[in-house]
């Protein structure tokens, strides 16, 4: 194996350095990946690409980029007890210490342990080089059937929404309304379609988003972004309003709209990081029976029940990857997100560059 | 209006008995129906057609059959406060007092009062007829969409099946057995269909119905009914077993087999009538941390949200119904249901009678 | 039995009138009630006393007042199937169609017939008066352990809180906060302690409600409404939050405490009408992964079933009564209420008047 | 530290062998304890002290006994993340890999990793020793409040327990039925006690149990088994039966009573293991709409929530046990506990043997 690699680091003046280093060796419970496909998330532009915005958990420590990896193992360190060489793997994106509460819950993204509660491409380093270490116990297991690129999009993406409709609960009983279409949003659109939901509404203000939702089926009707959503969703839904809704755009307007736009005894869930949400109790959820939930990403246990279902449902959460990149033009990859003109950014090696 | 009208009554020897009797005259809060659709039920044959079998609640009165009626409304009594000349219903095949704490609930199959607690076609008369008198709280409202032979299936079945479903949860993350594919054990098919169940394996131990199962779609794989059923579920779904068994069969080991060809954290719900069941807790329950639900019928404001998802789902619970037959030849409709070659039987009057 | 009765109505201008009408008479499903206790609600004051403010549903049509009425039945109409004379019972306040889809599930609170749902005391006559008619199916069965005045707390109250205690679930696992110490505030209290939680904190503004919550020990810790109390409650509760939070303030700042105080997979349930409430869904109830439950009033069947749990509990609502008036004095005891200084306010007959 | 320890061996003809061995060290993960206290559960007698039975994850391959310890940290390996010298620590009794799905979710209990997963006392070194090995992942911090002995109570015990009740629910809305009141069902009346259940019958054969449930208030009323029993839970209950019922007895009998002697909408669930149960679900829970839950030991997070909870109760496992002895008296401590005629039974050293 080669003694060094190379890697993306963001300086936060939205730049991308890349930098030659050794490539790490595995410590105990540890596995060293060959980096196959690793993407771009929302929060990595937000939060550190332009700027180092975020404090404690969300603060970005000058590691190598990449919080949505996947890859395969090309060495284990001892102590090793399921994964072995060859193993292709997806890898959970927050690594927490494993022992807190919330860690034996499966929900490492709420690592009680300041000093072990680390996530990958912001406190530890992430997936954007040739190598990259993973905890053993972050790893889940990439079928045969599924793509890299397909598993880069479970751990942040695919799983945070299928917790969250795991929250509230989706089958063909219901009608679907997503306020937001960014990646989140269409994600909701596939997995929401699998879980049998009969007539799915999105709602946003980025036309090419719109169409991206309309052209790959994930929902019925797109609605632009606006005051008459409500009564919009409502002549939609035979005046009733949808079961469940789900917002995935962190906007005031579209969370106070998903929740009025749900039906009497109906579920709505936030997903969508940031901002604030202000109603009226009485009329939109007291005198409806209405429940809101709070839902963060996923536990790593329900990230496998996940993958197992991508498998069964022959979903390809890749479909939503519209660039990809090799490595070393990363700063191209990041500054294409940057502006927003594209849907999901990748960057890849070997197979995953086809 | 005639003053006089044809019924159906039967003596319990295997015979229909056709009377002439006055069109009666719906008291307060009632309605009289134009009969359209009454489908023959198998505890109508297996309690009443051959024998008198059933006590109390189960018990046959000499009454007008049919508890599976689907009429138009011809005339209204005083009280009514909802449904009027001309609308199109459905009769939750039980009529309660209205005011126990069952019936409160929508539940008027469980209705604790003896004097009030009245199954159409067993203790007060039902649908075997020309016309019928139903209590207005007793209709669900049919629309456009569904026909009277649709309607004839929602009461008794569908919505049985329904209310089970809901108590287990389908959806598209769900295989699912059933075991025992009569009426019911299809109209189980046909529901987790449009739930979103992916893979859907019934057993049973008639051909005929099996065909059925898989020409109608209603399941993806049949198993003839063995010893080796648990092992063959276990094999049509990656070793882990269904998430979800609904057992239509009323049969001791095809019950055993729900319960033991579930997976982990399964659930299983048991809706066929009679009988036994015998397991091992230890291993078919307590280590795989399962769940089994006992279901009964359904409310009648539940029955009246399968009707809207029916419409939604453009499903035709009248599809399953193999025979129709004009109220004068009642008598060969039930002989035919008596023997068994044959799916669902309905004696049908005007535009049902095509 | 009297041809006339008293009668108190509100004209809206901070008076009660009192008039001599015909006693009514049962019709068919009907019941007359000699009236035994009537409690007024803070609605009632809001919305008609001072005054008629409320439209539609909430709209006061000149009606007898009183819409927390118990009583005894002295006379039945026709085509009643449960209720017979000498019964005593509590009355559902809202009286239904009894056949949409809500009043099917219990719910008549939002019956969706316009022309049937009527409140008693809003739109249809209601319990300040001697006698009183009441529709047979919003009755529930007045235990004999339970006095009139303990009945009439049931309905409008305590039945509301049960509810929203059944939608979070609240057991010896729960440490509780309430929001809103006046008396939805002090039921809840009540309830959780019989439900089993074990440490109850709550939150008001007024000292004397503050007293009363103490000395009935309906909470363990009393705080005054700040913004110092998320931090005082997590102080009381080892750091965590509570596990379970209802508001009965419906003041913004309340509900926002309400919701950060609450920890991590905690229940929120919101009973208090009105008003709004702004927060910040990420740090609120995303990363904590909570839920917030709106719960309005209950079904009759639920009611039944608190009832039932009352007995079992020796717990007594009138408690919380603090002054009783007799028929006559309605004006007084209407007075008293508005002026706030006081606890819950009756207007009583008979025993009742001890 | 001393280089040699006394060990209690079980050879499987109802005798203790006491041997002299090193004391271990503790590898990378993993702690070593001073034991404090280790009970003895009915499963070590049944299956390993008379006889060699189990076979596979219930095998006993010839090591150091006790799979209930508690002790405290007296040396750590490399890599523990949580725990340090001095920490009080309760022993989830089966470690498994950590790694697989069912680790993940917290259920090391059922382990899919053949080669990882190993009870303490069954498959590795147990807790009948002057010291012992645990990985760290297996562990529950002990507070202050709580005692070794209390401790070692929670693991197999308790935590059984409280796992069945969270599935079922209990609070103030609950009498409950326990059939079998051995350690098991005494705990169950405990926690549903402290968790709010009102009225709590207890069923066994042995008059000591019974008469201990009642001595420590963990029953209001026990019955002696026997046919009668569904009939006198009823009369128990105002006629309704228990809303909840736990069965503790592993009896087929007994299942069928906790089964029959339910309320309509209730819940039932199994925690006794072995045997098996035979009922007719149309009368047992079909028409009865109830529902039987499978419940296998508990996750360690849902652990450690006990824990917490047993500090806010105030209450103390270890008042169950009845008799104490030294590690040298291990071979009565077993004889004791073989002949049944005790509570539960503890080896304890230091502050544990006062």
């Amino acid at each position: 194996m080669n003694e060094t690699m190379t890697a993306a680091y963001l300086p936060g003046n939205s730049t991308v350095e890349m930098r030659t280093v050794p490539v790490p060796t595995p410590g105990h419970g540890e596995v060293l990946l060959r980096m196959k496909a690793s993407t771009i998330c929302g929060s990595d532009i937000r939060c550190i690409y332009h700027e180092h915005l975020g404090k404690g958990p969300e603060g970005y420590q000058g590691v190598i980029a990449g919080h949505e990896p996947c890859g395969q193992i090309v060495a284990t360190g001892p102590g090793c007890r399921r994964f072995q060489f060859g193993d292709r793997v997806i890898v959970y994106h927050i690594s927490g210490c494993g022992v807190c509460n919330d860690c034996r819950r499966g929900y490492m993204i709420s690592c009680t342990n300041s000093q072990y509660r680390r996530a990958y491409g912001w406190q530890r380093d992430g997936g954007m080089a040739e190598f990259m270490i993973a905890e053993e116990k972050d790893l889940v297991a990439l079928p045969d059937q599924l793509s890299y690129a397909d598993g880069a999009q479970v751990a942040c993406g695919f799983g945070t929404v299928y917790e969250g409709l795991q929250k509230i609960g989706i089958s063909g009983d219901h009608d679907v309304l997503i306020t937001g279409l960014g990646p989140v949003g269409l994600a909701t659109g596939a997995l929401c379609r699998r879980l049998g939901a009969k007539k799915i509404i999105g709602i946003d203000i980025v036309p090419e988003r719109m169409k991206i939702a309309l052209d790959l089926g994930l929902c019925d009707h797109v609605l632009p972004s606006g005051t008459e959503n409500v009564a919009q969703v409502r002549e939609l839904t035979a005046g009733f309003g949808v079961e469940r809704a789900v917002d995935c755009s962190a906007n005031s307007a579209a969370r106070a709209t998903a929740i009025r736009a749900t039906r009497k005894w109906g579920k709505i869930v936030l997903l969508g990081e940031g901002g604030s949400v202000e109603f009226n109790p009485s009329p939109d959820i007291i005198h409806d029976q209405k429940t809101i939930y709070g839902s963060w990403v996923t536990s790593i246990w329900l990230m496998e029940e996940l993958v197992e279902r991508l498998v069964r449902w022959n979903l390809h959460p890749a479909d939503i990857i519209t660039h990809r990149f090799p490595l070393e033009r990363s700063a191209d990859a990041y500054a294409l997100m940057a502006s927003g003109k594209c849907g999901k950014v990748a960057v890849c090696q070997d197979e995953e560059l086809k």
